[in-house]
């Protein structure tokens, strides 16, 4: 932790800032600068979050220099984490690929995504049985019948069941089911369902909220660490900025960053990431040769007709050239995919 | 509904959109226009959401006219909602001042707010007894014996508690000590605990998600309402933007926008809303003159020593400053305080 | 400037940092952390800008700790500075209100604009006679026709003219017609044209980019206080935000966090910052009381028919009323308008 | 254009609404719906724009139906726009690598940088002579000394030199050394620059600015269009959003949504859109994969020395590394460098 005096601070003012940063169990070291008097503060500075230093008279800015998460970093564990359910692996030099539709609507529906997913390489299978929704007036999902639905898909195919669960009381039912416990973007910061997550087995992909910045998507993430689950993939799937011709932005630069700094696998979603059906081919391809170790993309078997995210979802027709192009593109960065 | 047509879009593509607009149990007008072809549709669109019309082939854009939320609009009921709790009123031409710590941390902390507070003209007491924090290391409240010593401070002052419950499994509880119940911005789309807070008869204050938009803040109140509850006070606590000097970038926009729609009351919150002590009386008087109905305002015995979000935190002279200018701006502006 | 090593950075690092640091005339101190080694580097460090030393072999960060401006800040001087011209004066106690038409469109209309403001309390004209238009289709204002009604309307009614230079080679002209020349939200990073304003003995209306930080509204003042012009007033009128139900995002925030760093004075266009006439009022006196040393308002005779912005122009009946408003808000916070 | 009723509105707003529109030689076609009434226009809306019609009593809003720019449309012009440049071609399957120092420094730099991008593959140059700077106490340029050792650089390796441009009073003489204009994001919106760079016969890159819409980046291509010059390049550069681990965020979805819009080719600058050195490889290799027609990447012989933007600068070796994986992504698109 750096301490920025004011300009305008002196002796009285520093001695107070010197003698709270003792008090917190941290070592100041004070340098004079030629315009400002700076502490360089010794010690694990997480342990003076909140602490108020901020606040002292004459302080004009502290400034953290650890990074706020453990876990997660790649300080602690310098290997990438690679994330298994079934067939699909995650990390390393494999890209899993998690495809279906947004909402679980029917056998018909999910069993035939299923088999279209698979023959095209994905090999998990989403498809949301518990919705949470913008609107009150929307579709909420089938519950658990869809989760018996995905099992039977699973039955057939064996793809990996990846599905959201939203609340911690629904965790040991979806778990049930599930190979891979999905929390989604409106839930990032949801701490009951993250620990809730944290307690099981499975492994939990864990999507990036729209509002939240890249620490706070690792801060998440040690929440599921902590509570003793290591298997935690990282999802970006768009932030909200000012565009409105997409519905969401999509920052690539994510996965590079993250890999730099976490060992937990990338997982992007240019579904939601785009919001339109004819920009998830290029986002697809454009996040394999970014570095992602996973794609999750909706797919649906009639989008004109979906009951949520027709808009952005691809038929199997497009996902299938999707899914050559990003094995081309995988091998062109010394990657596979399946 | 209004469906822009592709201008590559021909006759056949045209009627496929009447066709499934038709099946939608909705009206097509088609109108011809210089360049562009559009289908005006007739009817309640919000059946038609997630319908996928703008996935079938020639469409170009589909845009609703309707708002999407029914109970929380000003065309269901022209007069404004006031909300009472205890001494406070938060609606009409009264404004509701919430004052107090960001945490919970002692019987004397609470206490000492809760006076020092009352004195400079709040009627009802802030203070966090379940704290959601972005880091697993921060300090998480003191949970049912911070409630306590809330219900010990009512008790001495009789200012009406708010305080926030994190999950829907602990709404009984809460609602058992708190007059106000709050949903923080993080559950601002944590639909289980909006119904589970709907379902009581305690007035809800529900904060803006840092990335929701106004439309969907108004779909979340929609979810309170539906579940029974009409005393939701709506409150704007701040937005996630490039701005880096605060905190939060806090819109004082919404408040005259979202009187102009909704009957619910509008609070501010200028502690999250700039981050800095040193900015929230400034902000706390303009959100005043925007015509908030309320302020939430955090403020401690001694900020430099707070358990969580000193920074942002008035003390207790400068609170009592705050309220004096709040009170002659809230005269300018024909309203009154208390 | 601290500069931060990575964790994994060993001696041979260290030393080739501190040689770079010591090369660039600065002095580096070396401080052993629990987990991480900073550099804290003493000397002006605006030397050191675009040095490089982020991309050294080691370096995990770079944070620089002196405000980027010198001849803006506060702490050069500390009395703020009082923009005078004409009648109108911005800063100190006293608010100056500029109003008018956002284009000089004919005699008839500039005139009626220019008695209407005046009766209601402005002491400044806008006008636009050099129009910025985000469309090539748009119109581009009646240029020097427009400047000459504009010298009319102060031959009239003695107010102070504002408006907009767009181009160096157009400064010499307009700064013969008007009291003060705006530089608008496009041009704030057009260094020519800083420069350009910057060597008249005009007044200057600096109005912040839609993407721009404080800091960079702060250096881009600097461009023209460096080239000799002091009489800076710096405008605050939104920013851009995924926020679609405003035109912008108006951050009131701007003028206390701005006062307390810099002497000039702030100056907010509520008109802009909302793109709409009915929150205009709400915010003009939201902006009073936030501590706005100054308006601008766009005023029209008939918004119906303004051949540019009449969306968020207001008629004269209510510009009259928000004056009426900002007076009264504006004697509640010690302050006067006019 | 289409014009949404408010729920209140009657017959004499309706009527009042009807005969504007006719006043403007537009075509009305009155709606009415459950809810609301709307008035669908027929005609060229971008006559009416600014017509005020949103101000009339008892319209809530007024939704455009045409896209605002003309020449740049794919509707006026549906096969890919070519730009070449000396060695470099841009767009069509041919994917333009521009590469250099972000300033021209001196003429062991320059030439080093040219011989090393061009033997790695490149076919145009960048280097900054005229440099826009956010600080008046940063390094500004060469200014002619550097056009000077662009043209030699030039005429040693035959790369096509790419320059910016700040102002219309140096387009002559820039124009006389350059082969490709750039106009900065700082200056997207000068209209007299952009006048001026389509008043010459030079092919212009044109920098998408960081607060800019995808809509206002092709109205601003058409004032060059317009003015005369068909061989327009968009770069996307990234956006202003909130997200600080990035010098800007980079949304790759720009790429295929502006191929589906406009015939110009679409140019990215992953070295600006990141400001990390580490980051710029993945997203380079990205940009390709979602469709660029081009990149431009800051390269230096020694960014430790820099004197402008080393920390986003790659080394000889980095490039060259950079520049092999694009090469075999472009392949896996069905498209070649160079």
């Amino acid at each position: 932790m750096i301490i920025v005096m004011q300009a305008a601070a002196g002796r009285p003012e520093l001695d107070a800032v010197v003698a709270r940063v003792e008090q917190l169990g941290l070592r100041p070291h004070v340098i004079v600068g030629t315009e400002r008097t700076v502490v360089a503060v010794v010690g694990d500075e997480r342990d003076a979050a909140g602490s108020g230093v901020e606040t002292l008279p004459g302080v004009a800015a502290v400034m953290p220099i650890l990074a706020p998460y453990k876990v997660a970093s790649r300080e602690v564990q310098t290997e990438p984490t690679v994330v298994r359910a079934g067939p699909m692996v995650v990390g390393g030099s494999t890209i899993g690929v998690i495809a279906g539709p947004c909402s679980v609507e029917s056998r018909e529906q999910i069993l035939a995504a299923a088999r279209a997913v698979k023959a095209a390489g994905a090999t998990g299978l989403r498809g949301g049985a518990f919705k949470p929704r913008t609107s009150p007036y929307a579709f909420q999902g089938l519950k658990q019948q869809g989760l018996e639905l995905l099992a039977e898909a699973r039955a057939e195919t064996g793809l990996a069941i990846v599905t959201e669960v939203v609340a911690p009381e629904d965790v040991p039912l979806v778990a049930r089911f599930a190979d891979v416990l999905q929390v989604g973007a409106r839930n990032m910061q949801n701490y009951r369902l993250l620990e809730a997550v944290g307690g099981t087995d499975r492994p939990v992909l864990l999507k990036r909220g729209p509002a939240a910045t890249v620490e706070e998507l690792l801060l998440a993430a040690e929440y599921i660490l902590n509570a003793g689950n290591r298997a935690v993939m990282l999802c970006e799937r768009g932030i909200r900025t000012f565009e409105a011709h997409t519905r969401f932005t999509l920052p690539l630069a994510t996965v590079p960053w993250l890999h730099a700094r976490t060992h937990l696998p990338v997982v992007v979603d240019p579904s939601h990431g785009t919001g339109h059906a004819a920009l998830v081919p290029s986002l697809a391809a454009a996040s394999v040769a970014a570095g992602a170790d996973g794609l999750i993309i909706e797919v649906h078997p009639d989008p004109r007709t979906a009951a949520s995210d027709g808009g952005q979802s691809l038929d199997f027709a497009a996902f299938a050239r999707t899914m050559d192009t990003c094995r081309r593109v995988a091998a062109a960065v010394d990657r596979s995919i399946g």
